[in-house]
């Protein structure tokens, strides 16, 4: 039996990021992945989505640039995009990724890790103990939803969508959230007719205007957008597939893409066998641990806080710092419903804190204030389209609870509003902090000045 | 005698900004201008250099990004460009920036203001009185350095540089700051022949290696730059404008643009008749009005605290906020030479606070940490090029007190570090301020990551 102070079943962000500080303060570390190093972000989520948009979303933005507009004549080169895609995730090699975890002395063992024991995990017929502390960081896989047929029909996951080497002539996709909602943006642009099945509407969870404008520029892109009736049944035969809608509605197409959201890998882990509830989210505290088990921690996607690689990597460094008796606590609204979220769709989505919806359904009383992304002067000449600026005042405590930004190219301007709600900045403080003219970040000086300071 | 609650003189940002707030608080104001109403900025500086720089940035993200870039094979569009800028100067009218003033119910008056004594203004012949307070704008016009020769070469300042019609085929340009930096981009990616006399370096007030980065780009782009040597003479004829510097060495183009600092309108202003030095810079308080003259405001360029169009529309909310006795004064080092600021090169130059130099120079003790712009997973895709950031946090407040960031596209970048350090949020706070996977501004978790925190 070998033995290591700290023991890490899974090797995506959150489980690379423990395993690489612990490590690098000197605790003999394993780490156990029986996929790929780096994960299901590195391979078929973040990263590989992003290649599929960014050059999409670049060309558009050069073609509302007079001068820039001219020498941008061709069209997407959809080769190109799927070649650079499959360049940035190491062509499914996990090759590139392991370095990072040996040279900072962490062992990587290959195989499935499951609990045996308490501090004790089996890899195949191996069994490795840990003296201080196991973290399992498992993540999630697709979640398949409850529709007749969807066994045999052979679904696209996110998986495949982000791997695809060619682009089918039709795609239908089950779900507008945020795997939904990227892809049909991606596979619409790369050639593909789309229908997007979105049931509640584009991106429910987020504000309604993000939700509309999204699929606004989704419909302008030609995507079929249904709303309103769910998917009863799915069929595959020589014509590809034929979704069934509650309102008696077909759609077919080549392929189909499932994005109803993500299941955790909480199956097979041996969570039972040290008394913890083995399916669905495992509960943690503040500190990433499991209840009545001081030396079982849980990050990322399988507590279920916040299904966010940034957010995974956050909660490693809470949990490494709990073992290596530096404790930091997940505080200030950085955690949970409300952490930092940026869609990258056209226009882009970013958010972090409340909404609208949930301030309202926290009990809050907010004020909303809504400014233009691009009616300042930062927008006359930048390219963008379409975008608005949300904050929500908290009345009582005059602070920011919530900042969602539209617009082109927006993920970047979230940190800012990410500190203010974080360092919990008054806004009369915050009015203090003046956005460089002209850039879109005056955004922040209209809102001051529709809240009258 | 014509009289309103107040007068303001100048109506550029800074002055239309002080009108418009004053006339919607309910106050009678009236705004004298002799040239264009919205000023420098609007007509001659940031609006029309960002349309000259804006679309070769561009392109050159496109270039980097591949699936993009295989459909921008042109090249830039010069009288797209150019048509461009044209129409978002509103072709030198300023008839499209009145209405903002007129729609407020303020009093435009054509003509150049001067005080004739204690709250009256002359515009020609007829005289303004100020029930409750002036407030001069004038701004600024480009410093004519002392260089032989320099009256009788009809050199361009920034106006004629940023409302050209025409691309000479060689430009010197003497200057190396904002505007020599930023034109010299310009004018090179629109095909000129650019030979740019630096003096100090590029940039010489910013951090180093952000004047490094600056010029390496723009020695790739072919532009000659000559440092350690100043101009001592300068002639024209046939052949063009010929520059010789102190070491002996000349240099030869069709045109010269003097880009050396700006001087303060502070000339004929009348300043003297109500006991107020009449040159250079006028002095003010935290409210910007001027010591021992309760009635008597002066805000933006003319007092010479912080050259921005966005520190002249703050100092406007101080003011007019200090005129309808809702007092703010100027704090938290958002005034003054800490002011946030952005270059428009390539790499763009983002920058809040203290840099090294100027923190040693306060006798602050800081930590510099030093991470890379697109060194991390939002800059594998995004396009980008060569780029730094610098936190310089106070040791004994552990909050920042400094951040300059360089790399394609980073102006958005500026207000998460303007918002911390003007909120003073301590750094083990903002470390919970998370920021999105994968997004660039994780160069904040690469930060904290160095702070080990």
């Amino acid at each position: 039996m070998q033995s290591y102070d700290v023991v890490v079943v899974g090797a995506g962000p959150g489980g690379e990021v423990a395993a690489g500080k612990l490590a690098e303060a000197g605790l003999s570390v394993a780490i156990v992945e029986g996929d790929k190093v780096g994960g299901e972000c590195s391979f078929y989520a973040c990263i590989p989505s992003k290649a599929l948009l960014r050059p999409g979303e670049l060309l558009e933005e050069v073609r509302h640039v007079p001068g820039a507009a001219e020498a941008a004549t061709g069209s997407l080169d959809v080769p190109a995009v799927l070649g650079h895609r499959d360049e940035l995730i190491g062509h499914l090699d996990d090759a590139g990724q392991v370095p990072w975890l040996t040279d900072r002395g962490v062992t990587l063992v290959r195989g499935w890790g499951k609990l045996v024991g308490e501090r004790q995990v089996a890899v195949g017929d191996e069994v490795l103990e840990a003296r201080k502390a196991v973290i399992l960081a498992g993540g999630t896989r697709a979640a398949l939803p409850d529709i007749d047929g969807i066994d045999d029909v052979n679904p696209w996951t996110n998986r495949e969508a982000t791997t695809a080497q060619e682009i089918p002539a039709s795609l239908v996709i089950v779900g507008a959230g945020v795997v939904g909602s990227e892809m049909a943006q991606a596979y619409v642009s790369l050639g593909a007719r789309v229908t997007l099945l979105a049931g509640r509407g584009v991106l429910p969870r987020e504000e309604d205007f993000a939700g509309q404008q999204v699929a606004e520029r989704l419909a302008e892109q030609g995507v079929d957008i249904r709303t309103g009736s769910r998917p009863t049944a799915v069929r595959r035969d020589d014509s590809g597939v034929t979704v069934t809608l509650g309102d008696g509605s077909t759609v077919t197409a080549d392929q189909i893409l499932i994005a109803t959201g993500r299941t955790p890998q909480a199956v097979d882990l041996g969570l039972e066998v040290v008394g913890v509830k083995s399916e669905g989210f495992v509960e943690v505290d503040a500190h990433m641990r499991v209840p009545g088990q001081d030396w079982l921690y849980v990050i990322g996607d399988l507590n279920g806080r916040a299904l966010f690689t940034h957010m995974a990597k956050y909660q490693a460094a809470i949990a490494s710092g709990e073992i290596l008796g530096k404790p930091m606590v997940a505080e200030h609204m950085a955690d949970g419903p409300g952490a930092p979220r940026v869609i990258f769709t056209s226009p882009q989505v970013a958010a972090v804190g409340h909404t609208t919806t949930s301030a309202e359904e926290a009990g809050l009383r907010v004020r909303v204030v809504d400014v233009g992304t691009e009616a300042n002067a930062g927008g006359s000449y930048s390219g963008g389209g379409v975008g608005t600026a949300r904050f929500l005042v908290d009345d009582q405590r005059n602070v920011l609870v919530g900042v969602t930004i539209t617009g082109t190219a927006v993920a970047e301007f979230l940190q800012a509003a990410t500190i203010a709600i974080v360092g919990e900045v008054p806004v009369t403080r915050l009015r203090h902090a003046i956005p460089s003219f002209p850039t879109r970040s005056e955004l922040w000086l209209y809102f001051f000045n529709e809240l009258g300071i």
